[in-house]
């Protein structure tokens, strides 16, 4: 079997100036990085404002397993597959970041015959947007440090500063650090940490923001401190949001590339779908909808988290409807729900899916509630037997939801074409009437315990003593009039990772809650959630190699 | 008077297309960045191999003052008026880092009328080579940390891990840190620091590789640690080093831009000038030498570092053999070092120009000695005198060194054409007979005690108990034979900041000896070197901005 990257190297590349032309774009509105590569003006999306939407459907999940459920390589298989069929489709995506990469074996390109390319280009440092995001959020640290150091003029209590430096490589030793050591001319000792950088507060900036100007102001507004008297100390209080918006002027503007048969794809931003929304940024997916007939887009995790957020905090801030909504659900994963065990996953078992579909309902339950009508989509594995399947096919018969069996890992656009027709058929016949789930100047605890008992099936919700007092300190400094961001296990509708299927009789607890200021929402802590990830015993990196002629080895 | 931002956006790019075809690559040998920055393909310099050299011109200086003599404004200049003059040359320069350009104002793009552009692209991301390095860097930082964590067979002593982290940014309170705080989950707790990405060896080998293999290999044999038996641990035990190529396979290629009136202008690699040898990338100096009649290119600090390193680290690598030197001086910078206060500098005094001239006089000899012609270019400031101006040139012409008055700063190649007249007439009737100072196959004290005497001229060497030792474990380990590379104050030609002029009766103090075995060279260091720089009260940052327009403002 070919691996990806072979795959990937086999497939015969357009000039990314033609697939720019075949959106409508002119030379003057791209940016090449390379043949493949470019960047688009947001001059494009500022003249198209007034043209008309093409039409958005999301892709999202049950709750994945830890291989994922193929949603990035179902998105780029069903824009593929929407091509072939004749609609005007392009694919907007998250950016890899460099950590999982050279981690453990893994990235956004998709996989298969549904990949984005020049993969290698995009695993690796793509057009910069990471490396502009570490800089900039490190200027602000460096900043926050120079000031202490410089005579304190705003009275920065060194022991609650909330902003800390990022990386962009999954590095455990960066976790906890202490840093100034070393005497005077280092500054003040203080405790600090890394996070990788798709988890910093500008990526999440990034991809809420309408423009540069948007940027450089929410930036601004990202709460990085308290004095000693308790009061916040913003990020535009150091006077550095301009230089920081400087750094990602190129940053900002959304990346063009093409799927394996040269299907338009725009990638960018790709924030932690956690402690952050988990979508692309909110200008690639409005260029996109300005520039096509179809968008296929995707958000983290399973729809309790990557569909909510993407509708509640993505859709909201940027006026966006969604047309149709994809869930990807696995055989596999569905047994997994139902209580097997990891090694017999590959034994036919129809009553351990009968169990474990209880997921899939109430993901199509939950997504409903947006106003929005569900495609399920069945990623097929070799395993799958056809009881199963067509267990999974009666039971969306009997609730009325198309249901497809895709392909596309192993045949591009063509293993794509049931589903999208299926698509093309709900978009057509079906209205949508999308409505986000809670309005935002509620109470930060009414907002939860909305998504906690509607989404996540929850009898409710119980805070920490910290996590009152955080919300008590956000209420006071007026911060709290925003949507809720749930960092909460992937594994589980609930908040305890073993609890599979759909769980009840249970209650969220929420450990911590933060302000993303800058971003526009509030973090809401359901457990420990790590914010940088290490290396595996044996790295993917280590298996990596570029060779003489240029070949590169082991790239997944 | 504008700024140099002012000047440079309104200057005439031309498309780096045209550019790049003014040198006779088509458009499959260049990879763009947008439209006024591309990469040259390393197959420009492969298919080239047998074709013969341009005439290399290096520019150096006196022992500089803080404000800097003005050497890549020259050389910028320089390369203008010689295009103007009908010699088709280029200009070869270091890449600026971010921790400066947002710290004190500063860089390497030139200034006034001798500028490269886009001078806002150039300090900042530009093509992303700062970016790949830090992720290299750290990539192998992190691979060390993991594998102690994961079990440590290679037996890495945590105590003496020689390898640091880097950060691209002016950043204090990173130098000295204690990493893997929290538990077992966050690694084992040890001391590390964190020093600016110029000052990676991962930056020195760069610049000194033949080509992407010779980076691979290089990388591979960087000293990282010793054991708990003391016995070395290389990158390449580490198994990462492909993965570090991998990162690096872009930033290896030669960035190509221009200057303010097209001149092309390779900028590449930037290594700091007291750790690593101060030059940029021998790729991109052999590529403009295969492109070019005339290749005018710089080297960090004054000659007795600058220029040392660039003939005795640099050429020795590449097989270069300049043809003319320049060096740089300012009537101010020889006042200064005739004992002149920094506040009377303005007022003109012969006396203390013929004390300070001494320096002057020692770094001609200095260059006299590796078998070079001179040419001596006074870079003008409006106070400099008449008389004083007149008392250099005579100074000159009694040592029958070619002398010229320089204004590129004022008045680009025009004020340059005196210059480049000069050097056209040395380099064609003066002989050049280039040679290394020492044989690097001779003992490490030998090879400082030559560079010592002859170029610093100190009456000897004293080494400390840590510099001795060292010196024997390097010698113990076989890796001696390299050439030297002297970490010393760039504001004396001694280690001794405050012995200006050209001082005599005193030794140079070696306090610690360090291996690049990558870079290949020994590092002799000669006082506290500062890797990490930490932010001015006022950073530049804090003036920086960019508006709705997409006007930069405040970037110098």
């Amino acid at each position: 079997m070919k691996s990806d990257i072979e795959i990937a190297q086999e497939s015969k590349m357009q000039p990314i100036v033609e697939i720019a032309r075949g959106l409508g774009l002119s030379e003057d509105d791209i940016d090449l990085y390379g043949k493949y590569k470019c960047k688009i003006s947001l001059d494009v999306l500022k003249r198209n404002y007034d043209k008309k939407d093409g039409k958005l459907i999301l892709v999202t999940a049950i709750n994945p397993t830890p291989a994922g459920e193929g949603k990035s390589t179902v998105t780029i298989g069903l824009s593929q597959a929407l091509n072939k069929i004749g609609k005007k489709t392009v694919a907007v995506l998250r950016e890899p970041s460099l950590g999982p990469v050279f981690g453990i074996k893994g990235g956004a390109a998709g996989g298969g015959y549904a990949q984005v390319v020049p993969m290698e280009d995009i695993n690796l440092h793509f057009t910069g947007d990471m490396h502009a995001i570490t800089a900039a959020n490190n200027l602000l640290s460096a900043a926050i440090d120079n000031h202490i150091h410089q005579g304190n003029k705003l009275k920065i209590d060194s022991r609650r500063i909330l902003f800390k430096r990022v990386m962009d490589m999954n590095d455990r030793a960066l976790r906890q650090v202490i840093v100034g050591l070393g005497g005077k001319p280092n500054g003040f000792v203080r405790e600090d940490g890394f996070m990788i950088t798709v988890a910093s507060e500008i990526m999440a900036i990034l991809c809420l923001s309408k423009d540069l100007m948007d940027l450089k102001r929410r930036m601004g507004d990202i709460l990085v401190a308290y004095n000693i008297d308790g009061e916040p100390v913003y990020c535009k209080d150091l006077e550095v949001n301009g230089a920081m918006a400087l750094l990602m002027k190129d940053a900002i503007k959304p990346n063009l590339v093409q799927t394996l048969d040269n299907t338009p794809a725009i990638i960018h931003g790709g924030p932690f779908a956690n402690i952050a929304h988990g979508c692309n940024s909110l200008i690639a997916t409005q260029t996109a909808l300005k520039l096509s007939e179809y968008v296929v887009t995707e958000a983290g995790f399973g729809a309790d988290l990557g569909a909510e957020k993407f509708f509640d905090i993505k859709c909201r801030y940027g006026g966006l409807k969604p047309n149709c909504v994809i869930i990807v659900a696995t055989i596999r994963a569905l047994k997994h729900h139902g209580g097997v065990k990891k090694d017999m996953l590959n034994v036919p078992n129809v009553e351990a899916l009968s169990v474990g579909i209880a997921n899939l309902d109430k993901q199509i339950e939950n997504v409903q509630k947006f106003g929005l009508p569900v495609v399920v989509a069945i990623n097929k594995f070799a395993h799958d037997s056809e009881q199963e399947i067509e267990f999974i096919k009666e039971f969306c018969n009997n609730k009325n939801i198309p249901v497809s069996l895709t392909e596309v890992w192993g045949k591009g656009a063509e293993g794509g074409l049931d589903l999208g027709n299926k698509v093309i058929d709900v978009i057509e016949n079906k209205p949508s009437d999308f409505k986000v789930l809670y309005d935002s100047n509620k109470d930060i605890k009414e907002k939860v315990n909305t998504i906690a008992t509607e989404i996540y099936g929850a009898d409710g919700v119980e805070y920490t003593k910290t996590a009152l007092k955080q919300i008590k300190e956000i209420e006071k400094l007026g911060l709290d009039k925003l949507p809720i961001c749930v960092a909460k296990t992937q594994k589980s509708l609930s908040d305890n990772p073993k609890l599979l299927g759909k769980p009840t009789g249970f209650n969220i607890t929420v450990k911590e809650v933060r302000v993303s200021n800058g971003a526009g929402f509030i973090v809401v802590l359901t457990g420990d959630i790590m914010t940088m990830p290490g290396l595996p015993k044996v790295p993917a990196a280590n298996k990596m190699d570029i060779i003489d002629d240029g070949t590169i080895i082991g790239l997944f």
